[in-house]
């Protein structure tokens, strides 16, 4: 019996073992994950984190044991340590016993996800300091603020999952800071509509510094009485009291580490496997990487960026789900194939949403692509309707009636996912004149009469 | 200086007096309209008639005042009786002194609307009885709930409108009852979809009664002792007291008729102009009618779907606004075009959404148009996360990953509006193939990370 191997067992480990196994009945289909769960939705711990899901367990798709069920073996705790692609065997270690074997595969999908990049700073293994990848790091997160019921949290990196953190944390009463390197938060949008998030966190009560460095992680025993520390409080001196900054002290007892991620390559790298942009693994459209039998999807690969045509490091949930499936498919002798994407993103910020597509004018002026831009500002219902709320939303074209380039929205309620015609308009190479009498649905609940979307793009 | 009269001063008429003013500012405009408001959102009025909008005139987009501002002037209760092309010349009479003009005209926009139909049943003009097209309809339901507090409502004809007025009764606590002549309610969506909305309706103790005919309208001093009136309420002869069907006698002191509308077109064929399917003017894609200078926009006119490329009756206030839009600009000395529609439509029932574009499985079938078809049901938002509410998405298709033909879409909050990523494909031509890797918004509190529509795209 032919046997599938795959390393890694979240998103797209288990979506590749998933779909090789109902392309194939017979395969031996083995996973390999060094942790000890599996089949995870990552993207949920934030809100797990909040307590608006109260167990871990919800997040877990399936268990080891269903997996049983469909005939594929699940192995926790087993961290996979060399590929050796010649003889086509990996070597494998128990996390629980030491113990080492080799395993032969026929065919081998590599999903080892990415590691959360921590800033080489000092301080940063000081009891406080997070950082949120998996199901232990939330669990962490959320046992040291129910049980230590800190005040002042600081989220170092303003992208999407330092916002949301900025939220739950925010949602237990602490006062929150986000520090982030760059001019703006959200890197991958505008700074004119990162401005826009910017002011709704201010008016929240929450801190927002950009274009400032963290240096270093403080404990130690040293009172603070800002942010409503009291002087006769006693920390353990391994407990962080303070982020120092270019431009000052911002008294903390919760750091989250969220600047970004980088690929797990290295196991690939190390057995020959050519590496792409953000050393990051290249594949094609069929996910097989350059060595035969080898296939890789997920966080630890690359995609093909539909507008620009490049190989792009972008890590999402959603398309290490679909590159899994396409490699499980592929492995287990189907014929798949997974094209790439366009750059959605999407996040909710306690009640802003802010979501983007395509390509912003950074990328658009980084590729000498001539562009032209309009930003409108609508109300996502009826403006007579109860709770219309307020939605900017920019577009980006090439000139003249051209192409559409990118988008981007931020808005209250109901303002995200209206990206979603975009992506689509996107992938199908719309122009802006095929988009200027889109038959957008129109009811006061759901929209004005022109939803944002035409307007925004009838100012071309 | 060139004159442009507008007969109408709704959704088409206003739009196409504002966008011709953009378009030339010499233009002398004139609206007229028979009723005593002009440039109301109508849709808006099943809630101003629930209460949730407080006062009718904050569905009022703009006053007469502010259209004089721009130079537009609007002739409120003046009804046009007679277009006579040969001589450029429209017959205006003065609804409040009788008197009549003639008006010279250089161009020309029809936007006469539509009205209801009202079935001509014995009883249809008891106390009780209404109709709903414009504000003069929507104050008077408004004030009859208050003063009167009708207990039983029955609403004729089970399309959008006729629903959103069910949750509209259904909010002030009246037991409302539907009756649908046809055998489904919402007959634009296929009935497995309209049955899933059927259940629910019923379910909020909303009765439902399908292939049922109303005969009759009953007033008289009987006392009925069903749906809670007690036999001790005297009600005035000339109110409502029962529905008769063919079935039964429901006791109602409440109906509304909303059986469809009918264009507005006697006034413009008894011109000469050309009318369409269901009789309403005949149209190309630059709102020009058969007649030179002539143009019409709105529920009195036709369009084009784009999918089939027929010429279609759909009046929808989008649409009305568009065509009103294109109208004005081309009277004006512009050069717009308006396309069409690919029939698009959205409704929210209570807590449920309902959705709709392209063709159903009927529409196909009249066209011997081969179809392949497939339904799902997920959730709207990451299983886990709370608040993740159910979502029926239904796709129709060519055979073997071919072309897309329509959607529909039946779900709670967060459900309809994502018939606008069908929409927006059906405008661009897309075939099931171009959309099965969509690169959709993913993140817990939106979707989950397969969105519904890609899940139902991927059955195919």
């Amino acid at each position: 019996m032919a046997i599938l191997a795959v390393i890694g067992g979240v998103a797209a480990g288990m979506s590749a073992a998933a779909k090789a196994r109902r392309t194939n009945a017979d395969l031996e289909i083995r996973v390999y994950t060094d942790e000890a769960h599996i089949s995870y939705g990552a993207c949920g711990l934030p809100y797990y984190i909040s307590g608006e899901i109260e167990k871990e367990t919800r997040l877990m798709a399936r268990s080891v044991e269903q997996f049983a069920t469909l005939g594929i073996k699940v192995f926790t705790r087993y961290r996979v340590e060399e590929i050796r692609p010649r003889d086509q065997i990996i070597q494998v270690r128990n996390l629980n016993t030491g113990e080492m074997t080799e395993v032969a595969y026929d065919q081998l999908v590599i999903a080892t996800g990415a590691s959360v990049l921590v800033p080489p700073v000092e301080g940063r293994d000081l009891t406080g300091v997070f950082k949120l990848r998996n199901v232990v790091d939330g669990v962490a997160i959320r046992r040291y603020i129910e049980e230590t019921k800190p005040k002042a949290g600081v989220i170092v990196g303003g992208g999407y999952i330092g916002l949301e953190m900025a939220e739950t944390m925010h949602r237990y009463g602490i006062k929150v800071t986000i520090v982030e390197m760059a001019p703006q938060i959200v890197p991958n949008m505008d700074k004119d509509m990162a401005q826009i998030l910017e002011n709704y966190l201010i008016s929240q009560g929450i801190e927002v510094r950009t274009a400032e460095k963290v240096l270093s992680l403080r404990g130690g025993r040293e009172s603070i009485d800002q942010a409503g520390f009291s002087g006769e409080e006693v920390f353990p001196p391994d407990r962080l009291q303070q982020v120092i900054t270019e431009r000052g002290i911002i008294p903390a007892d919760l750091v989250l580490l969220s600047v970004g991620v980088v690929p797990n390559s290295q196991l690939a790298e190390k057995a020959g496997i050519e590496l792409g942009v953000r050393r990051a693994i290249r594949i094609n459209s069929r996910m097989e990487t350059n060595l035969p039998r080898i296939y890789a999807a997920g966080d630890c690969a690359n995609t093909t960026h539909l507008v620009t045509g490049e190989e792009v490091y972008i890590p999402m949930g959603t398309t290490a789900n679909k590159q899994g499936r396409t490699a499980g498919e592929n492995a287990a002798g189907g014929k798949a194939e997974f094209k790439g994407v366009v750059g959605t993103g999407i996040a909710k910020v306690l009640d802003l949403e802010i979501a983007r597509t395509g390509l912003n004018e950074r990328e658009c002026q980084d590729r000498d692509l001539p562009y032209e831009v309009r930003i409108i500002k609508a109300w996502t219902k009826a403006g007579y309707y109860p709770g219309a709320g307020q939605i900017h939303v920019k577009v980006l074209a090439q000139k003249s009636g051209g192409r559409l380039l990118g988008a981007q929205i931020v808005g209250q309620a109901g303002s995200g996912k209206r990206i979603d015609v975009f992506a689509a308009a996107l992938t199908l190479g719309a122009t802006i004149e095929q988009l200027k009498d889109l038959d957008l649905a129109y009811a006061p609940p759901f929209a004005p009469v022109y939803d944002p979307i035409l307007v925004a793009i009838n100012q071309f």
